[in-house]
């Protein structure tokens, strides 16, 4: 099969013919891949950001956000058999540790992530997976469609959902950066609550995107931001701050427009925080980080898609032009989510 | 291996020789009985009042408070290895359904519950489970002393559980029944609240156990005990009354005791509750139900029974007496809980 | 002053002229009535149903559902001052008790309740309330329409906003009543939540109402009703069921239409559940009371009727035509809610 | 009336003669003061480093950790009457904003700070306070030995307190730093969790305390202690980190020993915390503030301590020697609380 594989870093990736990956335990799932999401991670793999933290063996199969339909199962499984359509979270899990059992299976003692750990990913025509990172979904949904919220959706899915307790009538969310992950997070909240929605983000387009998907407020990233947040809010800052960006100078934006008792949601990343602890206290805040989703997570968010609820920009390549998939999210050339597709699917 | 099997309702059950139990699936685990608990409900099998709605093939093995010793494990097992010391929630669960993945493992789409549903439970010398009920532990624990947890200890543990949040400093928790669950609940209260702890019991003995306990006021149900727990609570009744008896009027009683914006916690069964949705309204009282626990309420209950928070008081036969213990159960002969040892156990 | 008044049970209230109320604390506020609410408790009032409860004096001024504008403040009060427009919390509460200082100001231990307690109400052209009743409005809200949220609308928020928790996305709620607080119920649901809504009603109309206000489904009431909630949830029930009803039957039906580990939330009454406690732990359902709402939560529907979010339907009666209004309602004949509307208001 | 107030910063405070405090509005209250805490918020005053911040008109009485009896109150007082024994909450809060009615105080909107804000505290004979700060006590207690419960005790309760969700049984909880707040922490934690206690301090006695307190583990603050809480943890840090300190260092230590999916609450204050976003979001763990508790919670507080569960080690000084027992304070020389005590209280 074709696959987009990492030989070396600082190089672009290869589309190789290999084997077809096999069942090697009773709760794997082999998948015939219908798209595949290309995040600004696969290039942060590329530039070899990720090296040494999940320090994966060369070469290997990149693809993190991906969708499909079964294709062969181990005989542990009884969640999906061969033909159903599926979506798949990123990190399968053990299912038997603490976290796991707790419904926080992102904190799996034993997870993997397959196209960033030393496992091979979604970019090609089949993928391994387990039993406990299939989302069945309706069979006319297409995957190509749906790929990308398999992480980029969940993260901000699962950000908004921690909040949901603290975003009821008469607070404000700041959403800050209206990008991939944030436009998402713009429509979870119109869906979920009745919170005030504010969008900060330095490109007018995007804030007039946000218009359209559920913001009341939008303000331009343009050094009077933070200010522009206080004077909506009363001189005191927002409920919830969705930090999407988290670098350049916006971590701190963040904090600053925070309101007493306010809590500063970390999502992106890149940057870093400085604050005085008196700040902390004087003012009872929280910084709370951010993970991608749960299970139940995607689970959630794929009703919310399947009723119309938060829908996707996607720009679908053949998986043959990973490449210039890759070099055209590299240069900003990508509106919405670029999406590989095998040949066939 | 010996095995206590049911043959017929309305008879005592019987010793029989059969054959150990097999491996049928990748995620399953045999396991070497140290102790299995006997409890009321086995007397209700016996009597057939089980029949109907579990429907098990005649003749079976009960028990299903089992603890023990692992075996052999199938080839998806990762959590245990043979020799490891266990004790097993009762309910093993699939691991893959939306309850099983939010943490609520009790309500499992695919569980089954082995000694009451149709399946071999552990009053034999070996039985079959799976890797999602294995809660390991401590090598030096003895499993009879602790079997009693996995089914009364957990159904008191996760009601309380449940109730942390109301029970903070001021509060009052009325504990009615301090019987087998019921003294399990009383120290579960001591061990993780500051809350005022009222148990209502019908025996004097039981209320000075009780005391022993960590009971801070006790009223003996005499037919003024409604009232009495009034008189302690300025006229208002309880925060949480955590009902274990629920039958023969304790369950109007526990309703009754609740105080306005309060919660009759019910956990015991056999009566019916009959209230006036007025009432329900004028006082926004809750009726909360309460299932066996979850795995980690067992793992964590395990770590109060480790610490010596939680004792349990057994009265332990050999696996050939079984008749006897029950027996005994049913002529409230039996101090604490009657627990059956396989023999080399 | 005009004012409504009881004079004698079983009779119809009278207009009297009668000394305006004047301030006898130093947080008590007059205010001058722009919207007084008609209620079915009106009508319970008229019947006696509440003269032993409330116990009060009579001739006394009925009406507990208010808006208008501030006349006079006494000399503690800080939050509103002469010429605000307001809308006012049915009932006054003492703000120094343990409930009041949990923001839970529905259980104040000094509570009262004017129009219905020893207190005259607002079917006047004046009344008087206290500092803690009064939630300030943009000034160009007309009081007459929005009096009615001030008591039918919290309780239907109230309901909504505690079960905000349990109804994430692929879950189902059930609203059973589509009438005066049913109707607010769906459209808080519909604000807050992405929940799938499902009405039962008895009536057709109420069913197409519904369906406008954001109802995904409806059912009408017509005997098979618990059924055809089964048959929408997979033949488990729904997480949770809002009864607006809680008689004749629908207490009852509302505690069968909910799954397991789902909760009956009751608002409406006149019924009695009669329930056997195997049912409660055996599925781990929970049956939840529901009275008025708080401060906060008739500030935060204000917040989504300003945004238009929650809209009522009303139907303005001179203040001199309460008695007409009182008989149109109890004849069935008022649509959405009848509101008298003093001269000059 | 004998009163100590600053006159200059960077200078002693002295010990004037005054008029007695009198009522100014209708919920004030007159208190007779039976115990005044010294408290190091007392010495930055001294040192100015309030002066910007708080900006109180010089001279003015100090002291905001106050019990003593009811003297005289304004005619909107319900809860408290002369002769009464009270501990006071040292923010008089409103009553009326969204925080208050939520019952969040310490957010209030018009509070204000007495002895630190410019208005009178309590280090003297009489003090104003209000009606909302007043908790009622039993009639034998000594307010002297309560006092340092109304700031100290409360800002460690109510972080406690908030963290009660995440300690259920087998979590870790490290209190950093058991000096004044953090050995009321360690009584709070073993009072209402069965958490695992680890104390870190860098001397030795105020571990031998920790210990007696509760304590399951001390770890000496020696440079290898963020490392020992590691091993404690099985590599992994604690679920909830409680940090006294946040300064010198210690903030950092206490980010570094938070567990992946875990929370560094903070409490003291002086450190700058300098934290990656990429560590926030691929641990997903929190950085949570902590101010003053509420008035609850001091009520709660004082439940645990009327049950012997919360004590505190005070040491006496008459009123005459504040000066004397704040030279004491900075020198290290007071074990436990300094407490000032008026003449004839």
């Amino acid at each position: 099969m074709k696959a987009v594989r990492v030989h070396e870093y600082h190089r672009d990736p290869q589309i190789d013919d290999i084997a077809q990956p096999k069942l090697s335990g009773p709760l794997d799932v082999i998948v015939k891949v219908g798209g595949a999401g290309v995040c600004r991670t696969d290039l942060h793999i590329l530039e070899g950001q990720w090296a040494e933290a999940m320090a994966p063996e060369l070469p290997y199969v990149i693809g993190h956000e991906n969708a499909g339909w079964v294709h062969e199962v181990g005989d542990g499984v009884t969640n999906v058999a061969p033909g159903d359509t599926v979506i798949l979270h990123p990190q399968p899990s053990c299912g038997l540790c603490q976290a796991c059992r707790a419904g926080n299976d992102m904190h799996c003692s034993g997870g993997f992530f397959p196209g960033l750990s030393n496992n091979d990913g979604g970019m090609a025509e089949y993928m391994r997976t387990t039993a406990r990172a299939c989302v069945k979904l309706d069979p006319t949904t297409q995957p190509a469609e749906v790929a990308a919220l398999a992480d980029a959706g969940i993260t901000a899915y699962h950000a908004v959902r921690k909040a949901l307790p603290l975003l009821y009538p008469g607070t404000t969310a700041v959403v800050q950066g209206a990008g991939g992950l944030g436009h998402i997070g713009i429509q979870c909240l119109a869906a979920m609550t009745a919170t005030r929605i504010v969008v900060v983000d330095r490109k007018s387009e995007a804030l007039a995107l946000a218009e359209d998907l559920g913001a009341d407020e939008t303000v331009l990233a343009d050094g009077d931001h933070v200010e522009a947040v206080k004077d909506l809010t009363g001189g005191v800052g927002a409920t919830v701050v969705f930090d999407f960006v988290a670098e350049q100078g916006a971590e701190m934006d963040g904090w600053n427009m925070t309101a007493p008792d306010g809590s500063h949601y970390v999502i992106g990343y890149g940057g870093q925080l400085s604050i005085p602890t008196l700040d902390v206290i004087s003012t009872e805040r929280n910084v709370v980080g951010n993970i991608v989703g749960t299970y139940n997570d995607l689970a959630e968010l794929m009703v919310l898609a399947q009723a119309g609820k938060v829908t996707l920009h996607t720009q679908q390549y053949p998986l043959d032009q990973a490449v210039d998939a890759l070099h055209d999210l590299d240069a900003g050339k990508v509106r919405g989510r670029a999406i590989l597709v095998p040949e066939g699917a």
